[in-house]
């Protein structure tokens, strides 16, 4: 008989909570109990989950109980209060706010680079950044075949990163300057339709914000690699749902094109898209709603030996956030990291 | 007595023929007669310049006939067709396409950068493409004080790079999306609005595309410098009329930011803009219709020891083209490099 768990959604009527559900529903995770938290403020709604309207809860002690598996995606300071009362209670957390990313006790997992350490996880393991978990996948699989020296990155990063009130913002100021309007922005910083702007998130020192240092310090988590190399230039731009990423990469030695691209054509979780005779590559709207990261343009760096370029787009909403978080879940399942809590219970 | 010169703008109805008309005016530049050559279907429109209705005129060799300066912005098959028609006829070209640019005998300018080149025109003069203009009038004073060694640019370009009808384009496309219904890409490839894809314009075998040929290209030629490495990955974004740039910038020994900054603050077309307590940097929408490009970000490159990472905004219509365009202009007349025809002929 396969075992189902009992499941905790916090932050339920989110962009990426939203998309948990859809996800958990779509590819049929064994949820036996499904139970959506948000804040006092949804309280009263409902949503859709397998043929049934279920209430939103409010985020309380006695929530957390009798719960496997808590998927959160409310930000990092409700998951600071609560991922530790969940755990006590028996649960597993999959933490996709910042919170807990740096903690060397919690694991920073992209399934389809490091499951194995989502072994070691104590209670906790944290999904990593959009931006993070989608160049992770594309680049994952090169530095396995040669190790990547240096990553200069920059993104193109769409209105879902700072979530569903700044998607719906980008239409309302988009809709503003067609009519001859000034946009408003309240949810983000400065207008985004028909702009962008540098990654609004606080800066370090050193200059770099705190979305550009996910990209550095992520990664090398998540690859084991603390002496890889990597700056990243953090843009968000008016799309509404996929990111996109110039990544240039440095290798010791040469490293072809055209074994790049076979290597990332047998790669999980990568979907080639190069049309060299139709100027065809990734494009957000291409990577919206679909599981893959769109990767392309693949070239030789003609600025360095023994450099590469590629191209990404990949939904951030999806494998940047809510479809990563998942996959760790169906991890947990195969490997038996998971266990509903009567076990726990029987230990 | 102030000189001044028969100017003919080819290409007088285009998103930079129409700027060129505005600068020219606004500058004052010394213009005894002006004539507006567009295609024929322009023929009958009139176009506003000090006071006036002017009369767009079809291109024929009898239109270069008793005119000084061409400004030229009509596409690259229309200066190969009349640029020596009108050298011949006595007339000096500033011609902003691509045509002319690679040629040895044509000098290549960015009057902030290689002014001195523009003295060895025989007849032709090009302006550079609006990427690379950006580019170097940023990186050229960093470039006196210490080489750069390389560059990795990422490019975010506005729609504006593919002519007034993509400007539109964008705009009807996003009305169209907003009302749920499908945009229609026909000026440009793709749907541009709420998308973004890597430049549309033609592959090489390496798989670059003309665009990043030609910021690597050209920069080389205005820095005379054929050594310095360049790579780029152009992209256009859905942003009307100024273009953004992420710039990562390798020397050879260290080069701090503050130096960065204090140089930049005082280089002639740029404009540095960096609030660090309130995250402001450049954005598009600030660096429309203003002649400098906004530079900001200046960071030293966490990933290389000699490294600086910096962001700009130009407005691709105005410094990336019509302005650079009238700024040569200029500095023919100021460094007597452009003679009335009368003088030509009394030689």
């Amino acid at each position: 008989m396969t075992k189902s768990y009992r499941v905790a959604i916090l932050g339920a009527t989110g962009a990426v909570g939203t998309e948990l559900l859809e996800l958990l529903e779509q590819r049929n995770f064994p949820v036996s109990d499904l139970k959506l938290l948000a804040s006092e403020k949804s309280v009263g709604r409902t949503l859709h989950f397998q043929g049934e309207d279920l209430p939103i809860e409010s985020v309380s002690d006695r929530a957390f109980e009798n719960v496997d598996l808590v998927l959160a995606s409310a930000g990092g300071s409700t998951s600071k209060t609560w991922a530790a009362v969940a755990v006590e209670k028996g649960a597993v957390v999959i933490d996709n706010s910042s919170a807990f990313r740096m903690n060397p006790e919690v694991p920073l997992v992209v399934p389809e680079v490091n499951p194995q350490a989502a072994a070691n996880h104590k209670g906790i393991i944290a999904n990593p950044n959009c931006t993070t978990i989608l160049m992770t996948v594309a680049v994952w699989p090169l530095h396995q075949k040669r190790p990547v020296q240096r990553i200069v990155a920059s993104t193109y990063q769409s209105a879902s990163g700072a979530g569903a009130k700044a998607m719906a913002e980008v239409k309302t100021q988009a809709s503003a300057i067609l009519q001859g309007q000034s946009p408003v922005a309240e949810v983000l910083p400065y207008p985004l339709a028909f702009n962008l702007f540098p990654h609004n998130s606080p800066l370090n020192d050193l200059g770099y914000c705190e979305e550009e240092m996910k990209m550095v310090n992520e990664t090398r988590k998540i690859f084991a690699t603390p002496e890889i190399r990597i700056t990243a230039t953090c843009v968000r731009v008016p799309v509404l749902r996929a990111h996109s990423e110039a990544i240039n990469l440095e290798f010791e030695e040469p490293f072809s094109p055209d074994e790049a691209r076979a290597i990332l054509s047998r790669s999980p979780g990568v979907k080639l898209l190069e049309d060299w005779g139709t100027n065809h590559f990734p494009m957000p709207i291409e990577a919206t709603g679909i599981d893959e990261v769109l990767v392309g343009r693949i070239r030789q760096d003609i600025s360095h030996p023994y450099g590469l370029e590629l191209w990404l787009c990949g939904d951030q909403i999806r494998k940047g956030a809510a479809l990563n978080a998942v996959q760790i879940a169906e991890l947990l399942v195969e490997k038996n990291l998971l266990k509903p809590k009567t076990a726990y219970v029987s230990k």
